[in-house]
């Protein structure tokens, strides 16, 4: 196996490879425990959008107030060819009040199981970091 | 496209999964803020085994000491057909301190960035939870 290495992302094409995926991972705290959870999303001008349910750990450590500091993780690894990429935005997760938001995000954004998903959630990105693994071999004007 | 459910499995389906993959993600607080990072791994005795850098911030949060509580999660979801499963496991990340058992690590998992890994970590299990995405209509029995 040829060796490889991390090669450092811009934050416009972090957002880029965020925004051509459907999944990501919300990572949060839960009863100051450190929690993930595989969660479909889209983009809305820079910011992830996610849908969840009140009742879950996730609103919880949201609340309604100022919001809470998270990751939201997406990724594309073969572990064949051991190449790919992994983006990591960090920011402030807010659950969206206004009720004309909500209504346009649960228009554009199906949750995949059938259960209530009562609440959006928007992350505003303050930190965007990503890394595309590569064969080291690669010319680094590769696009 | 047919509905789906979240089934939940054993710890057992937990950590078969988890072993059926190389990669996952570990989740730790990293200066006060969450941080999350893909890196292969191996099983040993149910604990998960990994390896790192000590300059970096992994290390750093998991220090020498009684270590700190991480989650460590792996995946595999079709975002086609919108099935797959999630396993996170969370519990007590240590430094591996005994030279013997470093060695035999360092023999069984080879990280595939080429970097300098100069730590190994054992993540202890202490909860293990995980969920299958299935179709609705999928049968309870299903293997």
């Amino acid at each position: 196996m040829a060796s490889r290495i991390l090669r450092k992302l811009t934050a416009e094409q972090c957002l880029s490879l965020l925004g051509s995926v459907a999944v990501g991972r919300i990572v949060f705290t839960d009863k100051a425990l450190p929690a993930i959870r595989p969660v479909n999303h889209i983009l809305d001008g820079g910011a992830v959008i996610i849908r969840s349910h009140l009742s879950g750990g996730l609103a919880r450590a949201v609340g309604s107030g100022r919001g809470v500091v998270v990751a939201y993780e997406a990724d594309a690894i073969d572990p064949d060819g051991r190449i790919g990429w992994s983006v990591v935005v960090t920011g402030v997760a807010h659950l969206v009040a206004d009720s004309r938001e909500v209504a346009r995000y649960e228009q554009a954004l199906h949750p995949w199981v059938e259960m209530t998903m009562d609440c959006v959630i928007r992350i505003e990105p303050h930190i965007v970091t990503g890394y595309r693994l590569v064969d080291a071999a690669e010319p680094v004007s590769t696009p």
